[in-house]
Formats: structure tokens, sequence, C-alpha cells
């Protein structure tokens, strides 16, 4: 029987493991890259390279293929929180249970830590240790390159955190906070499966019904965002709770009421699960993960 | 006979219609946007992106093959820029003649525009339009993002940036300083030749040349950026001159002196074209930038 709890395990060790790698092939042991791994390895649930790994499963690659595309993600991923937390933005002193770059280390630090991380996100996709010499592998990961950098982009998560920004004081309907949270968090999700396919060989059927899969968890990732930040625990969350009521941030909740969050969620989930009905066992860790997003407690 | 100043017109058209371009693949005409476009379409020199296509040319290669490497690179010289010029950093309110990004827009826009730029370096750099599907030219790519990141990180530019904010108020040694200045803005010099070498299809030894000729010319850029800043015209440059020395930074003329700063650059330039000995006339670009170099009032 598949156990969710050893499947992520197994594979965060992996990843950390990984991460550890890429930082330490950087060996100045200044200031710059004790910043990066002080926010890199500060023990996120490593959702994107989590995926990216499930999905390379699913059409029946090795998770090993994907790995510095799962590494790159999660780059991506942590150099936006640094600069998310900046006092120019969301001015946020707590994340992952410790002080935030800027606080630990300096503004300028933070900075530049995380335009750091974002171009080593870079730097491992292209690593020439995994290109295959056969052309036909790095035109695979071009493809991977790309998409990562538009779901990044100023079409994607950039733009997502401008609207967010510009949304503090603002009411939201609910199709602009669907955009807003596609722009944010779901590209990059999306981003993630799709790369996962790809350097798994997944055909384009497969590439087609995994995109479904991702759109719908990336929503009802945030839509459990939005609801822990109402009803979770601080403590298990490793930041505060309740902020967004007192920033008057538009939220599922907010807009829709707590318990129609609730159902939304589930239902995105539901229509998560139909678009893997054609994959074999394989797909497990991508079914049970789109359960564990809507019962996680953080 | 070449003259300098219409090669460097008819590059300079070549990559802000192409820069252009890519600003227009991004429809929404948001803020983000906006801001990214004031800052990139600010009229700076373009000396990354003709170095690209100069060392495409030198090989024998044509400068179009470079041209989205070219752009990526001048994109990346733009967001260091931004990031360089915020309040936590340099704090600089003029460049290239108008107000800085974060005085013009404001400090969350700036940082924002900084890593959308950067993220869409790599997007150009990895566009399915350029890549040729026979796979030889998309391990070339791969080879150009490798190299680019490289000199973009914390090995590289990022890493000489904060080394320069360290040293604002400590006295550097010369080989302290060169190696600040080898990080902050020779490893993109060298990309840039680098990249433009590689995809003009330049064989070891070209790249060989190419890569001393980039080594001294992005030194000597450094050494007439600090002399300039001694003894430039404020109007020419569109900034502000003497900073350097009210803020107690280490330079060539503060450690070596003003007029061995100027033999220095000399004697590196030389070295320079040199290293073009073996190239015949479609080098010439390459030798006349080098002396441009140090006869540049701005």
């Amino acid at each position: 029987m598949f156990v969710l709890t050893s499947y992520l395990d197994a594979k965060r060790q992996l990843i950390n493991a990984h991460l550890d790698k890429c930082l330490k092939a950087n060996p100045d042991s200044g200031r710059l890259i004790e910043a990066m791994r002080y926010s890199l390895m500060a023990g996120g649930k490593r959702l994107r390279p989590i995926l990216c790994m499930a999905g390379a499963e699913a059409v029946g690659g090795r998770a090993e293929d994907a790995l510095p595309a799962a590494s790159a993600l999660e780059i991506i991923h942590t150099y936006s929180l640094i600069h998310d937390d900046l006092p120019a933005m969301d001015d946020d002193d707590l994340r992952r249970g410790g002080p935030t770059s800027h606080v630990q280390f300096d503004e300028a630090t933070a900075i530049l830590a995380g335009d750091a991380l974002l171009t080593m996100a870079f730097q491992i996709l292209s690593d020439a240790e995994f290109i295959k010499t056969d052309g036909r592998h790095a035109a695979r990961w071009l493809k991977v390159i790309q998409r990562i950098s538009r779901a990044a982009g100023c079409r994607g998560m950039v733009e997502g955190q401008m609207r967010d920004i510009a949304a503090e004081n603002n009411s939201l309907s609910q199709p602009e906070l669907e955009e807003l949270h596609a722009l944010k968090t779901g590209a990059l999700i999306e981003a993630a499966v799709y790369s996962g396919a790809v350097l798994g060989d997944g055909n384009l059927e497969q590439i087609g019904h995994l995109g479904t899969y991702a759109g719908c968890i990336g929503l009802a990732f945030q839509v459990k965002d939005d609801i822990l930040n109402v009803e979770g625990d601080s403590a298990l969350l490793g930041k505060e709770v309740g902020t967004d009521e007192r920033r008057q941030k538009s939220t599922y909740p907010s807009i829709m009421g707590l318990e129609e969050s609730k159902t939304l969620a589930r239902e995105l989930i539901d229509k998560a699960l139909q678009a893997l009905a054609s994959f074999d066992h394989r797909s497990d860790p991508l079914r049970a993960i789109a359960k564990y997003i809507i019962e996680r407690k953080r």
C-alpha cells in the first residue's frame, strides 16, 4: 500500500541532498551563500519539487530525471519568499518558524540572496552534467527552462505579486482573485508538474491531463492557504494567522465564506483526481498529494 | 574603412528593436511591464549586447545569431542596475539621466521589475523560436545559458555587488579591487563575448583568444569608469561624479593614482588587441570597441 508520509520523506531527502549539493558547488563560504542557504534549507514543504518528481514518475520516468528541475523550482519559490517578505513588500518578520532573511541578515543581503537564488535556478537547469549529448535531451531542457521562466516572470509569479500588493487595500472579485492566484502560485505549480512530465518523457496526452491536475491543485492549495490563515494554528504553520483579515486582503473565505471555500477546495481536488483517471498506480503519489493539499495543517 | 560610430548605431538599432519586441511579447500594459520598459529603454550604451554580436562576427558568424543572447545580457545588466540603485543598496536617485526606478515608481515595483527582467532574460534564451530542431543548436543555447547564469550569479555579478557594498567603508588592496570588478562587471562582459563566439560557431582556439580579450577590456572598462568618476562630466555621464571619493570607495585612482590608472587601462587595451592578432578584419569592431572603452567620455 502507498504511504504518502514515507513517500514525502524520501523525496524530501532526495531534494534536500540535491539542494545541499548545489549550494556546495559554490564553495565561497561568505555572507551571500550563507543567506541563500539560510532560506533554502529552512525546512519548507518542498511541494513544488515533489510535484515535479511525482509528475515524472506518473508518466513512467524516474524521479531522478527531474531532480535538477525540482531543485530549480524550490530555489525559485524560495527567492520569491525572500523578496515578498521585504519591508517594501509584505514586510514580514517570520517565515518557516524563523526570522525572515532581511531580519536575520539585512535588507541588501536579502535582495541579493534572492537575486542569486533566482539566477542559480537557471544555472542548475542548464548544468552540463545534466545535458545528454544526443541533443534530444538538450531540447527537452530548453523546453523546461522556457516553461519555468514564463511561469516565474512578468506574466506569471512576479505579476501575481504585483497584483497581490495592489490588492491589499482594494477588494477583489472572485475572478480577479482566481487570476491573481493563478499567476502568483498556480503558474509555478503547473510548471512543476509539466517539467516532471516532460523530463520523464511523457506523451502529449499525459502532459495535457497533468496540466488539468496541476491547475486544480494549484488553486486548491491557495484556497486552503486562505482557510489556514483564518483557522490554522500559527505554531504548526510557523507563521502568523489572521494576517489576511487584519490587512483587509481579499481571500476565498472573505469573498465566498469559510464553508463555501472548503467546498470549493474539495471540488477542485475531485476534478484533479478525475484528470488522473487514465493513469496507473504510478500516479498514486499525485493522487495522495491532491488529498494532502486540502487536509494539511501547515 | 571601418567606422565605429556607424557600427555602434546600427547594432544599437538592432538590439533596441529586439528588446522592444521582447517587451511587446508580454502584452500586459500594466505597471510591471511599464517599469521594466522604463529602465530597459532608457538609452544605455548597450556595451554587452554589442560585444556579444561583435564576438559572433569575429568568428565568422552573423550578429543576428547572437541577438537573443545579446538582449538577455542587456536585460540582466539592466536588472542589476535597478537593484543596485535601491535605497537598501547604493541608494541612487539618478541613472542614465533620469530618476531611478524606485524614485520613478516605488520600491516594491523596482524590486519586482528587476526580478521580472532577470527572469525574462532566461525566457528569451530558451525561446522556442530560436531553438533549431537538430539538437546541436539546443546544446549550444544551453551552454550559453550556463555561462550567463554563472556570470550573473553568486560566483559572479551578485557576489561582486555584495563585496562592493561591504567595501564602502573598508579600503581594499589592488588585488581585492580587481577581484571585485572581475565579479561585478568582468564576468558578464566575458560571458557576452563568449556567448557571441559560441553562437557564431567559433572554434575552441578562437573562443580562448576572445576570452583573453574580454578579460582585459572588462577590467579596462572598470578602470575607466573609476577615472570618469574623478574627472568626467556629469552632464555627459548622466550621473553624478565624485561620488566614489565622497563614499570613500576604493578605486583604481585612489589606490594607484590617476595617471597610473590611465597607464593601466592603456596596457590592458594593448593586451586585448594582441589577443586578436590571429583574427581577420571581421574582428575590427572588437578592436575599435577596445579603443573606445578607454577614450569614452560617458
